[in-house]
Formats: C-alpha cells, sequence, structure tokens
C-alpha cells in the first residue's frame, strides 16, 4: 500500500525518543460523545456497534476532533472489546449500561472453547485503519489500539464492567491455570489483531491496560504484565509503508510498578495522573544517546472542567514536572508525548480542550526555547 | 476511666514496632455483612444508621467477628461519614444505595457554613467506644477511626460516591481556596472526633484515606496528604488509660507516594494489594534500632472467594514478601501487622476467613523460627 507522506511527524519523533520543536499531543477518546458532531454521528449510525463496524462512520468521527483542534495524532475509533467480540461472546452495548457480553467465560468448558478468532471477523477494523489513513493523507499519524490481554479476560469474565472485579479474581485464585489460557488466547489474539491493524496502515500501536491496576502486586506481573509482553514479542515492527512501528502500553494505575515496566519491549510508556512525570523519567526516560522509554501523560481529564485559566496553569505543571526533554537532533534522548490520564470525559466543554491544546503547544515550545 | 489490662497485646506491639511472636491481624471491615449475626442485629435495628447509633448494638456487632476468629484488634463499629452529618448535611443510607447527604457543599455560601460540629452530636460515638472497650474486657484493643479530610470532602461534595469525582475535582480545579477552607474545616473536625473516641477509650486511631489515590500527583500531597498531617499534628499521644496511642494511616491506591508519606507525623502506615511489602518497608520501615514506621495490609479480599488451600498460598506470599519482621525484644525495629488492603465483600464465605486467621498466625511463628 503507498500513502500519502506525513506532514506533522511530530508524535511519531517524540515515540522514537527524537527531538522535536514541541511536545505533541493526544487525547484517549478524542473522538467520542463530548463532540456534539460525534452524537449526531452516533445517532445515525443507530448504535455504538453500528458507528464502530460502518467504515465510513469510524472514518469520519475519527477525524471530527481533528478539525477542531490541532491534534498531533489521530486514533482509531473502535472499542477494546471487538477482539472477545469476534471469539463470539456476544457483545452488545445497552444504552446508558455500558458493554455486555451474552457468554461470559467462567468454567472450564468456557475456557477450553477459546480460540484465536478468524481475522475475517474483524475485517471491518482492517478496513477502517485504511480508509482512515487514507483521508488524514498525511495530516498526522494514525494509531490503532487494543485492549491488553488481562483487560479483555476482566470482561470475559464477569460479562461486562465491574467495580470489584470479584469473579475474575475469583477465578485467577481459585484456577490460575484456567487464567493463565485465557491470558495466552487473547494474548495470541491480540498480537494477530495489532498486526493486522499495521499491516491496513497504523503507524504505532497502542495497548490498553485498563484494568491492570487492579490486581495485587505480582498477579500483576503473573497475569497481566507477562501477558502484554507476550503480544509485544510478536508483533510486527514495520508498518504497511516501511516505516517502524512504534509501541505503546499504558496501565491505568501502573505507576507503582514501572521498575517492572521498565524492562518490557516497548517503546512508550503511558501513565495516569497518579504518576509523577519527573521521577518516572528518572526511572525509564533514558538519558540522551542511551536506551529508554518515551513516555505519554498523564493531566487528570477532570482538569477540562475547570475554567480556561485553571486549565493551563496544570498543563504547564505536568509539562514542567516532566522537564524540559532532550533537544539535541543528532541522537535520541528522553521525550514526553501529553495526554490524558484517562479518557476524556463525555461532559468536557468542547472549548475546554481547545485551551489545553493550545497551552501544551505554546508552553512546551517555551519550556525548549528557555533551555537553549 | 480504668479499663482491664490487655490479654493481647500483640496488635499495639507492632504498631510501636516492638518484636512480637507472631505477626498480628484484624480485617478492614471485620464487622460486617459477611456475617450472618450481624446481619441479624442488622435487621433487629431496622437500618444502618440506627445501628450505628445505638450503644447496645454498635458494642455487640463490634465484637462478633472476635467470637468466630481469633483475631488481635477490634474496631469500633461505625461510619466514616458521621462528622459530617454531625455537621448539619443529613446522611442517610438507603436501602442497596450506599450513602447520600440531603444537603452536598458545592458553592461558596455552603463552605462558608461549614464549621467543626458540636461533638455532643457525636456523643453516640464515644459511648460505644467506652461501651465496646468495657466489652472487651482486655481481651484485644479497640481501634477508633475517622475518614480522612479529603475522603470526607469527596462525599460532601458529591453529595453520595462517585466513580469519576468530577464535582470534587472541579472544585478542587477551579476554586482551590473553597476546597482548602472545607479542608481546613474537616481537619479541625476530624481531630477533635478522634480525639474525643481516645478520651473515650480507644487505644489506638485510624485515619481512612479511602479516596487519596483518586487525585493526581501533586493534588495528593497538597489537597490530601497536608491535610491528614493537620489531624495528625493535633491529635492526643496518650489515651484515657496513660498508654501511647499509635495511628495509622491509611491511602488507598496510595503507594506510589510512600516517600512523600514517610514524612508524616503517624506510628503506622497501611497498604492496598498493590503495594508489594518488602519495598514499602525499604522505604519506611526503618531498621533494628532506628526510626522507622509499622505496615498493615494488604492482602487482596477477593483472595477470600478461593478454596482455602489458594488461601493459604496467598498469605503466605504476603507474609513472605515482607519478610521476617525484627525479632529483638530490647529495641524497635520493622514490624508488620497483618490485614486486608480494602474492607472486606459481603460474599465473603466466613469459613474462608477462619482459614486466613489461621494461616497468618500459624506461617508468621514459622517464618519467626527459621530466622532464629
Amino acid at each position: 500500500m503507498t500513502f500519502a507522506p506525513l506532514s506533522n511527524d511530530t508524535f511519531l519523533r517524540a515515540c522514537r525518543r527524537q527531538a522535536t520543536d514541541y511536545t505533541p499531543l493526544w487525547l484517549m477518546r478524542q473522538a467520542g460523545r463530548y463532540l456534539p458532531e460525534y452524537k449526531a454521528t452516533r445517532a445515525q449510525a443507530g448504535s455504538f456497534m453500528g458507528l464502530a463496524t460502518n467504515v465510513d462512520y469510524a472514518t469520519e468521527v475519527t477525524l471530527q476532533p481533528l478539525e477542531r483542534f490541532p491534534l498531533d495524532a489521530a486514533i482509531l475509533f473502535s472499542d477494546i472489546l471487538t477482539v472477545p467480540d469476534a471469539m463470539g461472546l456476544g457483545l452488545s452495548f445497552a444504552e446508558g449500561e455500558g458493554p455486555r457480553f451474552a457468554k461470559a467465560v467462567r468454567d472450564e468448558a468456557a475456557v477450553a472453547a477459546l480460540a484465536v478468532p478468524d481475522l475475517d471477523k474483524l475485517r471491518y477494523v482492517f478496513d477502517a485503519v485504511t480508509s482512515i489513513r487514507k483521508a488524514l493523507n498525511g495530516r498526522v499519524p494514525l494509531i490503532g489500539f487494543s485492549g491488553s490481554p488481562w483487560t479483555l479476560a476482566c470482561y470475559m469474565v464477569e460479562g461486562k464492567g465491574s467495580d470489584d472485579y470479584r469473579l475474575v479474581k475469583t477465578l485467577m485464585y481459585s484456577r490460575p491455570d484456567l487464567m493463565h489460557r485465557i491470558l495466552a488466547v487473547n494474548a495470541d489474539a491480540v498480537a494477530a489483531y495489532l498486526n493486522a491493524q499495521i499491516d491496513a496502515g497504523a503507524q504505532a500501536v497502542m495497548i490498553f491496560d485498563s484494568w491492570g491496576g487492579v490486581l495485587a502486586d505480582g498477579c500483576f506481573q503473573e497475569f497481566s504484565l507477562a501477558y502484554t509482553q507476550r503480544v509485544l514479542a510478536q508483533l510486527k515492527r514495520t508498518g504497511a509503508d516501511g516505516q517502524d512501528v512504534p509501541r505503546i502500553v499504558f496501565t491505568k494505575g501502573g505507576g507503582i510498578w514501572l521498575d517492572d515496566m521498565k524492562a518490557i519491549d516497548c517503546e512508550v510508556l503511558g501513565l495516569d495522573w497518579t504518576a509523577n512525570l519527573g521521577k518516572a523519567r528518572a526511572i525509564v526516560g533514558g538519558r540522551a544517546g542511551g536506551p529508554g522509554k518515551a513516555l505519554q501523560g498523564n493531566i487528570d481529564p477532570n482538569v477540562l472542567f475547570a475554567p480556561p485559566a485553571q486549565i493551563v496553569t496544570q498543563v504547564h505543571a505536568v509539562l514542567d514536572s516532566f522537564g524540559t526533554p532532550h533537544t539535541d537532533k543528532s541522537t535520541t534522548g528522553p521525550t514526553h508525548i501529553f495526554n490524558l490520564g484517562h479518557g476524556i470525559s463525555q461532559f468536557t466543554p468542547p472549548e475546554h480542550v481547545a485551551a489545553l491544546v493550545e497551552a501544551v503547544h505554546s508552553h512546551s515550545r517555551a519550556l525548549r526555547a528557555k533551555a537553549a
């Protein structure tokens, strides 16, 4: 496949720990319900899955936030639960209730029946990736994504969202053998899924370990991180256009395990707002000319409910906590990709997002100017 | 007041970093809905507040778990929201819905109206403390408790539980001056409340910062930890019987901030299951003969849904992660108080709790024997 050359590669450069003129940013769930134009398209589509499975709609909503804000990356519009849906568990979204599976995976027979799904069932996702990449026409890079093996397992066992993870943890503590089998299948499925997104045109991929942070120390390493690593080890390193494809891992609540995450084979670590970016940089960011990982994050999405002046103050605090990224274009070094620490709230005023984007770009330029 | 001498002071010794023959344990929410005898008393009382405000009922349910299990401490049966209730916010518990305030604190006028409540409105709590202490008759020590200033503020602003803390964080980011005023009043109220519990007979006190972990780095230190410290600085150091009163601080999700919590003026830090006790011990536990804090925690309450054999394995893992506590009775050193990392689930089988208690006591004795 051939695609238009990138006119803004700031995000990819930062993923690769290359110096950039400013700190690139994008926002988790940037295409979503806080945008009136998203709601309009969603109403046309009739349902969430109607939106996600239609290539034209998925392309349209993915590009919507870029029309409003000078963001530095686009992310595929989809859901993390498409993979278990393709495994035959029957995903649906009841209005105002969140996702639900018709079949939960809770006993030995259900676990034995799991297998890596036929990727043809996920063709709509790969078609959307190619369509979005073409529609972007080189404006900014396109990020593909998947849920982590553990996060998918949470939904597969619970059958829906949970506030105590009782069922999935009961299975994990009672029958670790069954949990390992679920996670192995999930890991191989996620790897195949992300590789197909890469073949379809994704320029970076992100693994969302949204529920890794609910695990106990020891269990996180054994049941989440090990399977994220199993995915990473199988990922293609080169995209449809011959460029390298950076891999981002985001574990909500994972800041306490940075020493462990330092060792995994990915280019970027995403952090939520509880982490201090300066301390995280000291642990995983590396030095100019040496190895390390780029960091992505981590402002509290609730900051966006404050007036613009307070948003600017908080943006400065996050950028300052990372400190000035390295600026030597002849080598690699510590870099930062600005993002929220979690998905944007549906109640966010869009004009507050504009204030945030402007503050990130202008203050990060000022930081570099001061350091020069 | 005079009370019977303690026949089991293992918990208090561990709080003071004194050597003990085994690792003491108690369980957060050990008096509660997983016990059929609790449900029976609760049914008699008619409502949760009917139970909590009646001295005889509160005494009865506090002692119930001790009749079943050889636990090493009792904790006052009450609720963390009694203080804002006494401030006039109108606490109620709708069946199956959790706590709710009739008046939420969301604007300048509501914040200005807040004041440290008349402690006479909380007389039922202090009477319960004295009644329980007498009923314990020296069997084990009695722990008093309160919510932290920040955790109380979450409920006061949201008006009820929340899954995104949008309202309280909007106030915090938009009007930090108002949030500081709420927190200052809360801190002084909590200090007076805990001091009255100490006067009534509490032998240790615990501050539950249940929602500190939802704050961003920087905000946690400014809006939660600073006000916990403001409480600690005002607490009486000596109880009704002339003994010192250890102070425990538990921040759910606070393991990432141990370097900050190290500095606060308390004897014990509680940890949830995401923390590694060995690493926490290295940061705050100190050495034999030197300063430090005792650690309390931190098994995942969901472990209790596994069969007893798996519970024993997980108990060993938690005790082993702390390592052998110091054993020299002539000095202080690193100690561990076993607990859950959060409150026990209402769905827990009581016989599984018995297996956990037995495993903690026997394996912690074995660890000491091996080290000797």
